[in-house]
């Protein structure tokens, strides 16, 4: 008897946007370890599966990566057949490199399920699109975490030539900010801020770089910032999040 | 009565990558207009739907987009139920926005229901992690069809400072690599071309920049070109698409 574990992204949150896939495995997982962040519906799709919490709260694990790998891979050895629930997609900025590294080593069978990343779902939720014919032809994810991470990106990237999708980067959004102005951004460069992505709750701010560092936010949600002259058509374009800057500044202010 | 419109992903190609908000709109749907590459068997997931192909072959469009638009609008005036079906996801480079923004004008009510955009999930799918601890902590996605677009992105990225995701880039993969390897890039740095995405016969080529304007590709599918060190996890990675350079190039060639 030989188990399997498949490294499963959960999307944005909404179980609404999992892939079939996705759901065929969690509908058929023994074992479901799974993150911060993933939905409680999103977990009942798995009713046959032990459910275990592995995320990190306010910057703790509950229990480290090398645990995460034991756990995974002594479940498989069992022959469990495990899913490894991560938020978004489990190669963005999600560990699920090492996660499948770690598998391999051990001699597991695996496999990765692709999910929606909030990096491009949350603003396509918001009415932003990344790309934009006359706006921007590309767009770059990176992450706010740290200056070593997000600091030669910007240092280097001609202004305004791609979007900038920053992922936790809410802390560091000053710091974000200021660094592309003084790389030559200009100050009115539209920036907004999606809280949420599918959550319920989930709301945007919009306003610009000039502005991003004062946004009053105050939330438990994630939070997704994009940068770039594609901000202004969410005036426009259809959005699930929020409605106005006034509106959305309240209902954060309000939570 | 009101019709309404969804502008939805498609994903990579396999129906199974669908959300399950994608597969809601298109088992609703009373008319799916539908872009080239999108699989047969996704299609048949809109039984009541009368079906009507917009996309464009060698470069030429059986519609062109203001008929896409006027199309979409007119069975929605009519009271349709409208699924715009488009690859991958319909804000990265799939002209989502010009088609909300059309369908904002003409004052019908539209959603997007975002998708898995080739951009991630083929690489994911080849066992590529777009981004990885001590290799990569972010990636960008740029369109490699005209210079314009992605000479400024290229010109000023320092070296390394991100994985680079080129969609429509096969045909200029050679002027990529050359213009990557004049900035500082280095000629050993690991490249991958992801073909097919999720479709049937889909492959992976594994090289260097040095290697990637040679390599021999011969193919109808889309391709997704991948450069930076996370490519060289693709050899230890599980991958659903190809197995090694030799067995990929061959087959391929044999196409």
């Amino acid at each position: 008897m030989s188990g399997f574990v498949s490294l499963v992204g959960a999307g944005p949150g909404d179980p609404d946007l999992l892939t079939v896939r996705a759901l065929d495995r969690l509908r058929n997982a023994d074992l479901v370890l799974y993150d911060a962040l993933v939905e409680q519906q999103v977990l009942e799709l798995a009713p046959r599966a032990r459910r275990f919490y592995v995320g990190k709260r306010a910057g703790r694990h509950s229990i480290d990566q090398a645990g995460i790998h034991r756990l995974m891979i002594h479940a498989a050895q069992r022959g469990a057949r495990v899913v490894r629930l991560k938020c978004g997609d489990p190669f963005v900025l999600g560990r699920g490199g090492e996660e499948a590294l770690a598998l391999d080593a051990a001699g597991i069978a695996y496999e990765v399920v692709p999910g929606l990343s909030a990096a491009l779902a949350a603003p396509a939720l918001a009415g932003i699109p990344v790309t934009h014919r006359g706006l921007a032809s590309g767009f770059a994810v990176i992450s706010g975490h740290a200056e070593s991470a997000y600091a030669p990106v910007i240092d280097s990237l001609a202004p305004g030539s791609l979007t900038l999708v920053v992922l936790m980067g809410l802390r560091t959004r000053g710091e974000l900010a200021a660094r592309l102005v003084t790389r030559g951004w200009p100050l009115h460069t539209a920036a907004a801020i999606v809280l949420g992505a599918s959550h319920e709750g989930a709301a945007r701010w919009l306003g610009t770089l000039d502005t991003l560092a004062a946004a009053t936010i105050d939330s438990e949600l994630a939070g997704v910032i994009v940068i770039g002259p594609v901000v202004d058509l969410a005036t426009v374009i259809t959005s699930e999040v929020g409605a106005t800057d006034a509106e959305t500044i309240a209902a954060v202010r309000s939570k």
